[in-house]
């Protein structure tokens, strides 16, 4: 089945794209821009869910729902943030059809029901939660509020690719209210650190934490914190933010609170999220020329066990020792599955659980009834071996923890060795093109500056790293004076 | 807290309408017709999620994610359900806003970006999904397609109650393809069967499983299957849906297999649904005048511990006991909540948890102490109990059970009370205006006869009911021949 798959190294980006279909993880709709996640990609997603909405609830945050749609006025309120979005906005003017009387069967949009004020489908929910903050916040006592919604959003890309942009993805958004700037950086912080433990513990992807420049900041946003993980071919991928709103939603939305002395004062806001594109960073960290390569920690299916056999009798015979197998492993939480499907061949079953990235994939045939043994061959290195049968559940229990820390340090030991210092900006074009990754480079802090070299070379500041050290230097572009070295990169 | 809650003799409609509100569970919001689901109420409708997802998957269910949109030429392919639904679509029209060069810092929308094709946003998926469907079906081996979705859908209705009636709620849609008629027909039993054990053995409600009358059946469907529920207003209230389409979206979406003779043949499909709808019927069917009333089986908070206390030293005392009986809880998965607040008096504490329905109350003061007791009080009957607190996780873990069961016998009770056998159309109406409940009633079976009744009474065919005996009659209208009894009501 791998076969047909584009080599990365032919067409990286080719490569993507066919295996995302051929893995059974989303594909195309009709509907222009949206994606269909099929069930494989799905359960994936939901693995993913899971551990976030755990995490979240861990740090004292609660789930609630926010329409969909946001009125005009509405979305309107917070300027910079409406501007921000405005050019990708899906708007509902109209609210019933009507049969076509020329056409029969068909239908048009009724000119009658044209909404006295549009409805915008939400690309991020800020106006229409801090609107609703109003009401909720009195007092210094009803602080922190500590949200979190799991929701789709709309924003109307032209160039779409499956789960890195589309039209509609799914993602979550939290939303939280203070009553100090110091309490709402905090919160900003820790969720910019639950991410990073999130995505290097789960996903098995480095990242590196920062803070955005103002170019590159979230509309309405004070601050804009990130993680940034680095693709097999050298490109960044912004993999999570979270943005201290500072007072500017609460001002636009008048969300005020009366402190310990009684005085009124505006409350102060975060917003942080993770999408769907997080499947993307997955896709591209781990997989390989012969398909997916998951880490067993959010792999729908950790095992599959593929029977070798020739006759009923070999396949009841191994059927029962794989059903012991399975109900131990299933007991300690392992999600396996036995692939005793009698329509297709071993050789093509292992190609198709390569392809869809299985880390364990356990083979028993008649000789390893007869030794006592299973075949077992690892995802990530393509490794088989021949392992006896007591013991098993240990072995594969420890060997799924090998996979995922194995797994994050190939991905680190790529992304460390693609960083590299450059002093000047002919080494930055030279160290771009030829080798890509993350280069640190001293810049003067301007936004003109960071336009025009990414004008020149399409790489952006990807973050101001929290973990950078001071260092005097002189911008690379234009000579001027810098104190930090900060991390550009070409980014998905 | 509850003191201002309006009584249901009152009205019934606005305890139901304050008791939504003031018990934290959703607020109407700035966008018309659109809920905000709030924390507690949205933590109930995760727990009647994770259930109902459970037993999907528990009968091979898998999950998958589809388009918010559809495009119009796609939504009216199968005519009989776009007719359905045209009335009360959402219409996306145009993809951007721009600034308003008349009106500095606002938006309006750019008549530059008008869509080709305008957007519906899906007030049901089938269209989506079989347009989809289409290319994941060649042959018999593909089936069946088993799949669920949970997402937010857009219906415009002119009249909205919170959870009852929304512009947009959330829900779950299951959509499958068979190869037959009769594993279709299965199929969608056997999902009205899971609503009827969740709705039954998790919100405490019991209900009636029928067939809805072709008035009353889902638009595209051949048949549709229900369970209706009764309101403690003597009010119907349907609670979930399965539908067996027949081949109707196979054939407008041409999506064929290759049987096993290698004929094509059109698929067979059902369709089935809950929404956040249900969360209406949980309130309405156990609430009280003091507030809300949770079966165990879905409160957020199962078990409320109240200290009562002077002095730092006796809630420290009392702590020491609470946070023992605490952890033994939370060790066989029971969810409790410690209110230790100093802010607060144990009197506004107890108003506030019997408001929010938590099925079993705690409380311990220094007398208790003293004793080895606690003051155990059930929320279902209001009534109180001194217990030793030897033994104590036993006898919580024992109340649970007894709650979970006793809500759900005395809405039956309610409910077999309120099933009347009806002979003649003048009882019918008397018996709906002073009782209410199910009028059980000969019915000729045409739907003229039923659209006539209803203009009359306002009642409808709630269903034809599976359990029904064949019994000879004559219709309460028409006098003609009848074999069966309906059941008739007013509904939500």
């Amino acid at each position: 089945m791998s076969k047909n798959l584009t080599k990365r190294a032919e067409d990286y980006s080719k490569w993507y794209n066919e295996l995302v279909v051929k893995a059974d993880l989303a594909e195309n709709s009709g509907v222009r821009g949206c994606m269909v996640i099929k069930p494989y990609g799905y359960a994936i997603w939901e693995k993913m869910q899971q551990q976030l909405d755990k995490m979240f609830k861990d740090t004292g945050h609660s789930n609630a729902y926010f329409p969909l749609f946001v009125p005009k006025s509405m979305f309107e309120a917070e300027e910079t943030n409406a501007e921000g979005f405005a050019k990708e906005c899906a708007i509902v003017t109209h609210y019933r059809l009507k049969t076509d009387e020329n056409n029969k069967g068909k239908l048009i949009v009724d000119p009658n029901a044209k909404l006295e004020e549009e409805l915008i489908v939400r690309p991020t929910s800020e106006a229409i939660i801090w609107s609703t903050y109003k009401s909720w916040v009195q007092s210094y006592r009803d602080l922190p509020l500590l949200i979190n919604q799991w929701a789709n959003v709309v924003r109307w890309e032209m160039r779409t690719r499956l789960f890195l942009r589309t039209a509609e993805f799914l993602w979550q958004e939290g939303h939280t209210a203070h009553a100090t700037r110091q309490e709402a950086i905090e919160e900003t912080e820790k969720m910019m650190n639950v991410y990073a433990e999130f995505v290097e513990n789960f996903m098995a992807i480095p990242v590196i934490k920062g803070i955005k420049t103002a170019n590159e900041r979230f509309a309405g946003a004070d601050e804009t914190y990130c993680i940034e993980a680095l693709m097999q071919d050298g490109k960044a991928l912004q993999a999570g933010t979270s943005h201290f709103l500072g007072q500017n939603f609460a001002k636009a939305f008048d969300v005020k609170f009366a402190n310990q002395e009684g005085k009124q004062e505006h409350v102060w806001g975060t917003s942080w999220g993770v999408s769907t594109r997080l499947m993307g960073a997955l896709v591209m960290t781990h997989s390989d020329d012969n398909g997916l390569v998951l880490p067993p920690n959010l792999a729908p299916i950790q095992v599959v066990i593929v029977p070798i056999f020739k006759s009923d009798e070999e396949l009841a015979a191994i059927s029962d020792v794989v059903n012991k197998l399975a109900d131990e492993l299933k007991s300690l939480g392992i999600s396996i599955k036995f692939d005793n499907r009698t329509t297709q061949k071993p050789g093509f079953k292992f190609a198709e659980w390569e392809l869809k990235g299985v880390p364990v994939r356990v083979a028993i045939g008649p000789k390893d009834l007869e030794n006592k043994t299973f075949e077992i061959a690892r995802r990530d290195t393509l490794t088989k071996e021949i392992v006896a049968q007591d013991g098993i559940v240990h072995y594969i229990t420890n060997l799924l923890k090998t996979i995922q820390a194995s797994l994050f340090d190939k991905a680190k030991f790529y992304r460390d060795n693609h960083i590299t210092n450059v002093e000047s900006f002919e080494e930055f074009k030279e160290v771009l093109e030829t080798k890509g990754g993350f280069l640190a480079a001293h810049w003067d802090g301007t936004p003109e500056t960071e336009e025009k070299i990414k004008e020149l070379t399409k790489a952006t500041i990807r973050c101001i790293p929290l973990d950078g050290v001071e260092e005097l230097g002189s911008c690379m572009l234009t000579g001027n004076k810098s104190t930090k070295r900060v991390l550009f990169a070409k980014a998905y």
